[in-house]
């Protein structure tokens, strides 16, 4: 019997793809491509299918496409880039509704009027599911690029806003609770908000955004770094909103591990940290770059006992589980 | 009930997602956006479907790879751009073998190290179905962008090789008809060649490629440019294999109909286009620009009637045909 794509997951498959890529521009949350003169062109790409990524049961087709917006122009935003439009795959069971697609291209439409770019290209096509995907292009600075290969000893973690809250909001909808005083998590979910908000800056910033969660974006920073990181629980930024409905060991479970929060994960100087916070309503220093190589979990607020997190905590596409 | 693609078609459904798109840059092969200074990016999207644009009776997965690569890339030809990268992303079933995998991006590899570009990002996501989903980029000198919508009265049709070859090469590879002396059609239908060796020129050049077939191409063409077109069916230039194979009728057919030959149409001035003659191998003068805004399929070997081609003849992906 020959390997599938399940026996070796995502990250065997990534390894073996990346062999036909060129190693210095692949491995971040976008491609960074040198343009003459000044800026730089930076792209991203995600497929999203149905029944995996969204479902009528959670998501209005005007979130699918909301969503599926944000989530490229995060990765741009997580460069240090700005958008300058997108291209949409589209692939269709013929019995998809038009109505369905159209308030999918409002949803998309809607996004990028709010954040920059436009839909610019793309392709329409028959399929057995339905089947999104978008390429997001931008532009940088090369001298204001975020990598997640810089981060340095000693570096604040600074995160831009509440996690946990995508994941919460997704349980909701799944569970049909929609009370109305955590509106703010179901809207979480279903309308993320890239983060184009960051201060005007001339030092070195390193970082991601959190798509996979924060657990796996300090993981991923600290990886590609050669460092550690010590991260404490007590300060992560959460959504009273989430506070309130559940314990504070799952809100922060959904906070290092839900994913989809979609805000920027960054390791800088602390002082220049502490300037931001100031600066970014909702954002929090949760943690410091240190030597070691692993990533410790901390509590300071003395609840929970210190850990170790795994490498292999992070999310797994193609997972038997 | 609700309209589903399939009542709307493709052009339809275009019609409808376009109203959510910029205007002036939607409608070519591939958008043209500026940046400063000097040179535009051109990006391209495909998304190719396991069953609908290739299979294994047809395709082997190097094929299927460098067909999706080739494709994109000859969009980026057909603006009169060079390749600067590309995303892949892709969407795929549990079961689908690593080999597999690999070797479609084999074919991607060789056909980007052939003519240029590397793929420089993407995602890989779970899916009932095999789905590719490329995005091409590349740039072009703003005032060498070859449109659709600038062909002139009087302007020759030239076209740089072969047409009908790869459908001919695809009703073999169904019929498991592998005759050595028809190799090239095969070949044409498995590895096409995107269309990088124009001359150098400094003049208007109009057109596109014929990825949907010589008819369609001159028929969008016209439509853009408000104009018409007579088309000689005698000067199509068709492999001698191909020929010999099937009656001229049969040929003529497929060459006007058949699709994915991925040569160029180009609309340009005739001592221009004479010159090219000369200077690209296989290249053809096969009529010209009128005034009269339809298309007139002539044939001055006077085999066949005149006739004249509907707008309506283009490929329909949503059909139910």
């Amino acid at each position: 019997m020959s390997l599938t794509v399940q026996d070796i997951g995502e990250q065997g498959l990534l390894k073996r793809v990346q062999a036909f890529c060129p190693s210095a521009i692949v491995g971040d949350d976008a491609a960074v491509l040198p343009t003459e003169p000044g800026k730089s062109i930076v792209i991203t790409s995600d497929v999203l299918v149905d029944g995996v990524h969204f479902s009528d049961q959670t998501t209005l087709p005007e979130s699918a496409g909301w969503r599926a917006i944000a989530a490229n122009l995060s990765d741009l935003a997580a460069m240090g880039a700005s958008p300058l439009g997108i291209t949409v795959g589209l692939g269709l069971p013929k019995t998809t509704p038009v109505e369905w697609v159209e308030r999918l291209y409002q949803g998309m439409s809607d996004c990028l009027n709010q954040f920059g770019g436009a839909i610019v290209g793309g392709d329409l096509c028959r399929s057995t599911v339905i089947t999104l995907a978008i390429t997001a292009f931008g532009q940088v600075d090369p001298d204001r690029v975020i990598l997640r290969s810089t981060a340095q000893l000693g570096d604040a973690i600074f995160v831009t806003g509440f996690h946990g809250s995508s994941r919460a909001g997704l349980e909701m909808l799944l569970n049909s609770d929609h009370t109305q005083d955590r509106a703010s998590l179901i809207r979480a979910h279903q309308y993320p908000i890239p983060r184009f908000d960051l201060p005007e800056f001339s030092t070195r910033v390193s970082g991601m955004d959190s798509s996979d969660g924060l657990a796996d974006a300090v993981l991923q920073i600290c990886r590609m770094s050669g460092v550690g990181a010590k991260l404490d629980r007590a300060l992560i930024p959460i959504d009273p909103a989430l506070k309130q409905w559940v314990s504070t060991e799952q809100a922060i479970d959904w906070a290092l591990y839900g994913g989809e929060d979609f805000e920027l994960v960054l390791c800088l100087p602390l002082e220049q940290a502490q300037q931001w916070v100031k600066l970014v309503k909702g954002s929090a220093i949760v943690g410091e770059i240190t030597s070691d190589p692993i990533v410790q979990l901390i509590d300071s607020s003395g609840e929970f006992v210190d850990r170790s997190l795994s490498l292999n905590q992070g999310f797994q596409h193609f997972s038997s589980s």
